[in-house]
């Protein structure tokens, strides 16, 4: 198991994390795929197949007790530990980034945010992180054992960047520039691209 | 045509006009799906596929004709006319967006923001685009013709704003708020949920 879970089931694993702690933090006890299929819209095949993927997660009868799964989907995620994250580039989209709550629920912790710019380094976040310099990164990935680098850089600077997070051993990067980046095949990136996103929409309005 | 196209369809479409456009501006005059399916480490086949929708848009022996393919996923994707956009949240993550270069050139105008805070209205971001109060957003979005809503506000007050917005007629929305949100069947919502991204890596970094 593990090598053929797709990314779109690992995607909606997390979605089904979202919606079952949120069961569980209001006292619901069990739900069915059913419940879970109209909650997200999709085939409740699909979502017992994407749990099957993980073991016998469901009871016959009762469905998933949601602490039980809640759990499962923690672990299975790799979140039942905490994942300390750097960001680099302090400008806005940085600053935005490092305050954002959803993190910390979720088990991350951005810890350090770097820039180039001298103007900056030195200071901090709303939320409090501190601005560090981006030669600093060997150091504090170190000492503050980074495991995930988020890119908030102009896309010019993106690939440059890329190469000195890769050097310093960070094996996950979540990047937020256009454009296509190279990571050797060890590493794993993903790419928040805003403006497919935007294109999809542009697509739904032509049609319509 | 149109109804079956998938979503995933929708946003590699986006990446090769991206691809596209940058062979378009170094002077290439044509491309094969092989070429297209070695950048984006996908089968040439699904490629083919996906573009075999919309027509037939190849060339026997020649593959694609780069300024065609451009001009036909530009419209494809509806962007051969400009998309009028507004930022609800004048915060950081509004802020970022609003002055994010890939909108441009993408035909994207992102026209305003706005905010409920009074210390912001009135104010605009680094590049100039203006913040006006919320309770303005049903006469601006007439006046500048935004078809775009871009959700950038803080989770609590999302479904909130959301409903604001689509009372207002607009049909597209770009959610940046974790959690599920509500629309009309009629109303496009498309999310960008960083914490999925961060927890696909997770998943990756606990496997390996």
């Amino acid at each position: 198991m593990g090598d053929q879970i797709s990314e779109q089931t690992i995607n909606r694993l997390s979605l089904y994390l979202r919606f079952i702690s949120e069961l569980d933090a209001t006292g619901v006890r069990a739900v069915s795929s059913k419940v879970l299929a109209a909650q997200f819209d999709l085939n409740a095949a699909l979502i017992r197949k994407d749990l099957s993927h993980f073991g016998d997660l469901g009871v016959r009868g009762v469905g998933y007790i949601v602490k039980d799964l809640k759990h499962r989907l923690r672990q299975i995620l790799g979140l039942n530990r905490h994942l300390n994250v750097a960001i680099i580039g302090a400008g806005n989209l940085g600053l935005a980034l490092a305050d954002y709550p959803g993190f910390r629920q979720e088990g991350f912790r951005i810890v350090a945010l770097f820039d180039s710019l001298s103007t900056k380094v030195g200071g901090q976040s709303r939320g409090g992180v501190r601005i560090h310099d981006i030669g600093e990164l060997d150091l504090v990935t170190r000492r503050e054992r980074i495991t995930i680098a988020v890119i908030a850089v102009p896309a010019a600077a993106a690939q440059m960047v890329v190469n000195t997070v890769v050097q310093t051993g960070i094996k996950a990067l979540l990047n937020f520039s256009p454009g296509t980046l190279r990571v050797p095949p060890e590493v794993k990136l993903k790419s928040v691209d805003v403006t497919v996103s935007l294109e999809n929409l542009a697509f739904h309005l032509a049609r319509n």
